[in-house]
Parts: C-alpha cells; sequence; structure tokens
C-alpha cells in the first residue's frame, strides 16, 4: 500500500479528513488507509462511518488493525500510544 | 457471545477496564468483546492493546467491528454515534 493512499486522522473537524478519503477514491483508488493515534482514533471511526453511510455507498471496511507505537517525549521520555488502521476499499 | 463476557468502555481510567477484561479470562472466558462508543473509542484500543501487551500475552485481537448507532439525544435529536467492537481471544 502506498503511503499516498493513507489519509492520517488529526484534530480537525472529521469532516475534512471525509473529503480527504472520498477524493481518493474518486481520483482512481481502489483502496484508502485511515489512520490515527491515541485520542484521534475516535475520529478515524467517524470518518470511515461517514464515508461509507453518506458518501460512498459501495466502500467496505476490509480490515481494521491496532497497535502500539513508542515515541519519545519531551525528556527522551518514552511513551505507548495507541494506533488504529482503517483498511478501506470499494 | 453473551452479555456477560462484554466490558463497556466508560470515562474511567483505562486501567480499570484492563482489570475487567483480565478478569473476565482469568475466570475462564476464551472470549471477551470490548465495547465502546464515542470518544471512548480510542481508550478501547488502549484498554485491548495494555491487555494482550502487558498482562495476558497469549490474548489475541480477533476481529474489530465499526458501526454507526443513532441515538435520541435532548429534545427527541437524533444523533449518530460511532462505536466499536474489539472481539479477543486467547
Amino acid at each position: 500500500m502506498a503511503e499516498e493512499n493513507t489519509v492520517f486522522i488529526g484534530k480537525k473537524p472529521a469532516m475534512n479528513y471525509v473529503l480527504a478519503v472520498v477524493t481518493q477514491f474518486n481520483s482512481g483508488s481502489n483502496e484508502v488507509i485511515v489512520k490515527a493515534r491515541g485520542r484521534s482514533i475516535s475520529r478515524a471511526v467517524d470518518v470511515a462511518e461517514i464515508v461509507r453511510n453518506r458518501f460512498i455507498q459501495d466502500a467496505k471496511v476490509k480490515d481494521i488493525q491496532i497497535s502500539t507505537e513508542e515515541l519519545t517525549g519531551e525528556e527522551g521520555r518514552k511513551v505507548n500510544v495507541s494506533s488504529i488502521e482503517i483498511f478501506m476499499t470499494k
């Protein structure tokens, strides 16, 4: 899966990312990965649900992976952060 | 899947729910469902990750389902809320 098919979810309103996913599909991608870390995970699920319920009816969630990433915070402290990857296809 | 094997994630610290999941497994369950709605979805992912990384090494995430639930809010207003179910087995 190429990096350009991945939409990273941040702290903006969900509709910004919905638009990014819809644009990916409409420009010819058959697969889009919605990826998020930490508190943005809830928003990633919102984005996937809004895309398939409201915009691209034949889009499906093919697979969902969760994992833990170790980030280095301030003062070199290690912090574990959960992440999610939602694989959408149409 | 019986209701008693489901752990509903709310707004308490993640470790409370980690303990609930670990207790389910240790009392003989082979499968536990971690379920959450809205902003608690991120915490549900944290709970599943902490359980398998720190407490029950042979626990696996077998499947993850996301969906949209329509709730009736104040004044009868309909609100769509995303939800997640994480199916864990050992």
